[in-house]
């Protein structure tokens, strides 16, 4: 032990957890990394496998149990989850000594306060998905978009993968202009490009339409890659409407200066996505302080204080940034 | 028997299957409607009891059976079918004595025969999905669309329906124009318009995108009436924008005067879509004669005819159609 508090912060995605370790004046004492956290998207197992090797790397590093920790906070996409619904994850924490208390945050917060210890501020992450939120009195006051790959996360990681199948296709079905996502795309799949037609269809077509169904459709955010490296103008359009999609969501939640934080890997660089988002946001963008974050382990990690009663301030968020920086 | 040649054609669709019985002379002598008919959406077992269905009820009304058939044509979306990928209904078929050929066919082609014995011509589709062809020496020579809910069928049922779903998210995120769609697709979904928020957001939008996301996206399509009724701007919009599409991806089929079958329950009738449709192909309309058909089920027939090596004439057309509206 040694240590007066030790409290827990997840940053639980989709793809990987991060865990951050840390004392009570937000010195961060030990970072893990484990396997897909999010129950919704991977099932309670799997999650739970993730958030459990992120935590055992996280303390390894340091001298302390789960049962020397008072709160761990869970930041993570969709819906916060109450205790009923985090029985399965509290299950697995109190087998391993866990005998603190257990709260579900959104990732969105966790993205704003990895970049930002004010109490007023936007946060907007485009990754797979796209959501903006305006945090007031250190809470989420107002939520755009979010909405999902089939309904809205416009201008996200899924919705530019999505263009980029649908210029592919089209210019394959000879509706759309060419364009070099579609070499990118066949290559990609593994297709040869061929000039084989049947009932007047370029075969090939064919060979793509099926590949692309065989995806689980919020896997087309994995072709969002090929826009930002096809380098043409259909590709350079599709970047530029996600950009402007996205300053309109942020825009929704717009209520006077403050801090945006950026999150999701769609708008943390330097980008044509980024260009357009900070054109079409315009002079709304005017007393906006924009300021990229890679994840938010550190904002998990600064929920977790707060969950544990700790007054956070700027210079609480530069201790645990500097810290965790010097970790990983 | 009494009969020379007896065929059947099969109009197989992904809610219902229609059987046609004809003579060598294109009189049809029998008519059923069996349930599921296609293998890709329903699996093979309920799509041959939907076959076998709509088969027995056409040979109840004749004093034949399946022994006496030579050629049976099958009419369906998706890809040609070859030999091997049609053991599942001939298997189900030779059980009940069918000694004959058995053939399977676009349901494109049997939308066109349906409404044209000409070799040369046109038909489009949009009922779920949506695709456009043309027919040269009585074959499909070119093909536009088609691709799917996810990749294209613009203008199609499935297109209407989640323009309906999105217009709607987006009026209670705030970020579209008040809509009729709304209050039509809460009822729809059967849920209570309340304005308690969390986070800022409108509960009403959380349930409505849960109530969207436990559907299979292509059942967004049962959505694309709540358009033809709201009769607002949105949904006019809506209603123009596909017509528009759908004249597009006819466009990119034409070549010359020629029929043009329309075939789907958002083209065959009058309607802001068709007028939509006819608006946005001007010119390029002359020498088009429209032929709104209600399905299939003709054309199959006719399509049976052609593959027992029967000489099919417009004649032989007007024979089979009327002699059909005689028996439904």
């Amino acid at each position: 032990m040694g240590y007066d508090t030790l409290t827990i912060g997840l940053d639980a995605g989709g793809t990987s957890t991060r865990a951050v370790l840390t004392t009570g004046t937000g010195e961060c004492v030990g970072f893990g990394v484990g396997g897909r956290g999010n129950p919704t998207s991977s099932g309670v197992e799997i999650a739970g496998d993730g958030v459990m090797a992120s935590i055992a790397a996280a303390l390894a590093a340091s001298s302390a149990t789960l049962a020397d920790v008072s709160v761990i906070a869970t930041a993570m996409a969709g819906q916060r989850i109450g205790d009923e619904e985090g029985a399965w994850l509290m299950a697995r924490l109190s087998a391993e000594g866990f005998a603190g208390r257990l709260v579900f945050e959104s990732d969105l917060a966790a993205t704003y306060f990895t970049g930002s210890a004010e109490p007023f501020g936007y946060a907007i992450v485009a990754g797979t998905g796209a959501c903006a939120v305006r945090i007031e009195d250190g809470s989420i006051a107002a939520t755009a978009d979010g909405l999902g790959w089939l309904l809205g996360d416009r201008g996200s990681g899924y919705w530019i993968g999505h263009r980029v199948a649908r210029a592919v296709v089209r210019e394959l079905d000879h509706a759309g202009p060419r364009t070099a996502l579609t070499p990118a795309l066949l290559a990609h799949l593994g297709i040869t490009a061929e000039t084989a037609r049947r009932e007047g269809r370029l075969q090939v077509l064919d060979q793509v339409v099926e590949a692309l169904y065989a995806l689980r459709p919020i896997e087309l955010a994995a072709l969002a890659p090929l826009a930002f490296t096809a380098a043409d103008a259909v590709a350079e359009r599709i970047l530029h409407r996600a950009g402007a999609h996205l300053a309109d969501t942020l825009a929704a939640v717009l209520d006077g200066p403050g801090p945006v934080v950026l999150g999701g890997s769609v708008l943390c660089r330097d980008s044509p996505v980024r260009d357009a988002f900070v054109r079409r946001l315009g002079a709304a963008a005017d007393g906006l302080d924009m300021r990229p974050v890679v994840d938010g382990a550190v904002g998990a990690g600064l929920l977790a204080l707060r969950a544990a009663g700790v007054a956070v301030s700027p210079e609480t968020l530069a201790r645990l940034s500097g810290s965790l920086a010097g970790m990983r």
